[in-house]
């Protein structure tokens, strides 16, 4: 390719809306353009990415024994409603009316036409296993899009389905698609880690989530020093503390902690360590009658320590939360514990008003702080039984680094990452709601059991430049560059030798099968430069009057600008393809 | 590919709402499956079909210079309401709100988006010429959507912008995707014809359409004999009659003709041949007063030779009804001219009430029958100015068999036609509506001339069956079919010679670049061979033990069944790479 035959549109500076690293360079690199919120052009140079993500992807699919299909964006609302998600998925699901007023939406996802797929077209136990794939646009209503194409709304996904007669079936092609995703993750050169995750609204009973690890990545991930234990913090498990619970030393004491609405603030004032106090934290979940008229709601007390987070995922298992919930409003606490946010605590509640969880790192404690229900008061030396009743115990909190692995080996570790990929077993969830059955060997009908296999393809962009950039742009690795390798003539114009060579090597990195841009623009070495070191193409030939005297070119990599290499012209082409060749081991 | 490890599904029956072969057949073969009205899931078979399509359609655009990039399906109202045509485009273009109430619609082809892309990256005339194209989904809210991909609602389509410093550079652009077309549907391997075509409510000024010729094609084309004249018949001219206009011979006479409301019917009834009559077709354009009130339509009437039929593009022109006309209501024509339809003419009409227009072809007319504008009664022996006004003539009428072509040279001749791809040149008209202009030389800002270049990829595939296929099923073009080869063994799990005999052979093609599958299902040869006649694969290996016994398999072409030959197995590969040189080259 050369420069000229191709559309380079490079910008100083990003845009003031951008608010993360790959959006801003994804813009600046002419890239791509943002359209409305959540909603971006991929122009030449970004498509390029796209394309070699969504190659990789379509390898490794078809090696896994997935087949490719395409399924329609705009999808009729009754397959939703027979799946229940019509009703239950959020605004994030766009819904509209055709001109004959019908219902439609833009998919999200494509489970229930697949299901519906699978319901008409896998009749017999002899036609599975089979896993179908699809890449596609598609669309997610985001109340606040943003990061670029990390949460588009529209974006590009790879979606694949596998149906098997039997949960055991099931695993094993969960597992086929795990490996596969390993292989993509490791083909496109990023860093990740296969995470265990929570199904969240997809359902299902086991999901993992793939996680390019990232500082500036959304999601928390918990691993083990000690084990391949590695678990999205949503769903990473704090195991019950070893110490057993001492008998009180302290008699319950009132105490005036004026303006101290926080554990660290009333610790700080008292003289004790934050793992001595109690947080509460008030949720609560919306109830109607039969009539679907609204009731006060179901008011929940968290007890955490002092140091701990709540984990939503955690408390919306529990019973009283699990049909969603949320935090309680100032109201909602006067009402139940007679007093402001900031000093509430679990002694003296009705618990007709209230009921209360604790996590299980309160409950090996004693003589701990906790609010007086009264402003500006705490208690301290507060003890289960005694000073209230022993509530029920459960694993609500997020861990922390150094709490113990769940498997017992190791401690954990927290790092961020970006959720690129998510596998799902899905049971029969969607199976048993719509209809979706085969005849096993003696012909009676079964229903299919379903995984479900995404990948942000637009996103894995995102997520690649997130983990590979510095001050002077993109570094992307081999894989997924727009460009392996860009050739940077001194003088394209002016000098015949250099033009000559410049075409010369081009031919020859072509011919090999290296996706190679001569940059023929014309223009001075610190603008071209800086274009593609913004671009992020990973390695570089200059080319000039100099270096061509001795016969010789200069490399350099992208990942370590100020080390140039000179090269024999004659060589050059086989010193790049050397270097490829790791990247394309 | 391996049977098994494919998704073959195929039916005995067409579902009974499928109304033309092309969707009968592709619905049968397991290529796709209907989702809603309009909207088909592309299942493995079809989905083949459909990237072979496109990669042709990507390598030549990429040969001819244009740049892939990526539009979003979801775009933002704003455009479209500067561009106009949020107001002029019907209810085929599908607008919706999003969670915040704000209007998009979802893209039925993109030249908003691309000019909003052009006016802010396109500022120099050197970066001129430049031409875009992508390959993604559309949507037309079709109104009565039908023949399957042949008119859907949700549809792939390659569309392409070329972006120029002036009409004549413009010219050489519009050249360029002309003759990349012309490639493109030779590589497809159907037989197409490009033809001259009205500009519809895309634009601007010259425009191509590129027909695939198909008995059951839904346009109608008009070529000459004697030149390489080809024109859709909406657009293609009707020469006026060299005949002069003989003197009147006759008296003008009023003659019951009862039941006669056909000009086939009442010459029968005088004796006369259907060319001395002349039909009454009668228009209405509708009116408001500038405060947006209905006013009384316009009426129009159109006088045509009996024999001759209206050309609704051409009417379209004329100035009271350049901006929307429909055939007037019964109630409008009684009150214009005090008669039933089937009975009217020019005779006696009141000029403020009916605006009469003439085809070119009555203007040499004489002695003429008419409706006498009462029910059961015609006039004949008519005659212009002496027996009513003389009216504007134009030509209004569609060209028949036999007219001269246009060009002067030979005769026209009528075939149908599939409309497969689309050039527009289209001037200034988008940049100058939004603003889309370039710096010249000299520093002034300037318009971008655009052309704009269709073609509708899932159509191709529609249209490649309607042209190709009889009572057994497809029979598609090498260059597009799903496979180009099956291998069907004759007892794949009982003979292990004919199982290595396959499975080698295979091998072989699947090496040398032949995309070929073998059917490993272990069917009897009946449903067998039925299943690849249906699905149209152009060339099937037939592997038995008895043909092995002589060392020899059997080879069919889909286009002669009945015709077999046999091959030494050690030279099938190579028999058959040499049946698809022919197609490749």
């Amino acid at each position: 390719m050369r420069a000229q035959q191709f559309f380079i549109s490079t910008l100083k500076e990003a845009p003031a809306d951008a608010d993360i690293a790959s959006q801003k360079l994804m813009i600046r690199a002419g890239m791509i353009k943002k359209l409305a919120a959540g909603v971006y052009t991929y122009m030449p140079m970004g498509l390029r990415v796209i394309r070699k993500i969504e190659n990789i992807v379509r390898e490794e699919m078809d090696r896994a024994g997935s087949i490719e299909m395409l399924m329609p964006i705009v999808q009729p609302a009754e397959l939703w409603k027979e799946s229940g998600r019509w009703e239950k998925y959020g605004p994030e699901l766009l819904r509209f009316k055709d001109r004959h007023d019908r219902d439609f939406v833009i998919q999200p996802t494509s489970e229930e036409v697949i299901t519906d797929f699978a319901r008409q077209e896998i009749t017999s136990w002899r036609q599975l296993p089979v896993n179908f794939y699809q890449i596609q646009t598609k669309f997610r209503d985001e109340r606040r899009p943003r990061f670029g194409l990390m949460r588009g709304r529209e974006f590009i996904m790879k979606d694949a389905y596998s149906f098997d007669r039997d949960a055991q079936k099931a695993g094993e092609s969960y597992k086929k698609m795990f490996d596969a995703y390993c292989r993509i993750f490791s083909r496109t050169g990023l860093v990740f880690r296969p995470v265990a995750a929570d199904t969240g609204s997809i359902g299902g009973s086991r999901s993992n989530e793939f996680q390019v690890i990232a500082d500036t990545g959304e999601d928390l991930i918990a691993y083990s020093t000690g084990s391949g234990y590695a678990a999205n913090i949503e769903l990473a498990e704090a195991l019950p503390p070893a110490a057993e619970r001492q008998a009180p030393k302290e008699t319950l004491q009132k105490v005036p902690t004026p303006g101290c609405d926080k554990c660290e603030s009333v610790t700080a004032l008292l003289g004790l360590p934050l793992t001595r106090s109690v947080k509460s934290v008030v949720l609560a979940a919306d109830r109607t009658d039969e009539a679907g008229r609204s009731l006060p709601a179901r008011i929940v007390l968290v007890l955490l320590r002092g140091d701990h987070s709540l984990n939503e995922v955690k408390v919306g298992k529990l019973p009283e939360l699990k049909d969603g919930f949320r935090f309680a409003t100032e109201a909602e606490i006067l009402e139940a514990f007679g007093s402001k946010p900031g000093y509430l605590g679990p002694v003296g509640l009705d618990p007709q008003k209230v009921k209360v969880y604790g996590d299980l790192s309160v409950r090996c404690m004693s003589d701990f702080v906790v609010g007086a229900n009264e402003e500006g008061f705490h208690l301290r030396g507060v003890n289960f039984g005694r000073d209230f009743p022993e509530p029920q115990f459960a694993d609500l909190r997020n861990v922390v680094e150094g709490d113990p692995s769940p498997d017992g080996q190791g401690t954990l570790k927290l790092q961020r990452g970006i959720e690129v990929g998510h596998v799902f077993y899905l049971g029969t969830k969607y199976s048993s709601a719509m209809g979706a059955t085969y005849l096993d060997e003696q012909g009676h009908p079964q229903p299919l059991e379903m995984g479900c296999y995404g990948i942000g393809i637009s996103r894995v962009a995102g997520a690649a430049i997130e983990q590979n950039h510095d001050d002077k742009g993109i570094i992307w690795p081999e894989a997924i560059a727009p460009f392996e390798v860009v050739i940077c003539p001194m003088g394209y114009r002016r000098s015949e030798a250099v033009r000559e060579a410049c075409d010369r090597l081009h031919d020859e990195l072509q011919k090999a099968g290296v996706d190679v841009i001569l940059d023929d623009r014309d223009m001075r070495p610190g603008p071209m430069f800086a274009d593609w070191e913004l671009i992020g193409v990973p390695h570089r030939i200059v080319v000039g009057d100099r270096g061509l005297k001795n016969g010789e070119v200069e490399y350099t990599s992208r990942r370590s600008l100020d080390k140039r290499e000179m090269v024999r012209l004659e060589n050059a082409a086989a010193f790049i393809l050397e270097k490829l060749k790791a990247a394309r081991a």
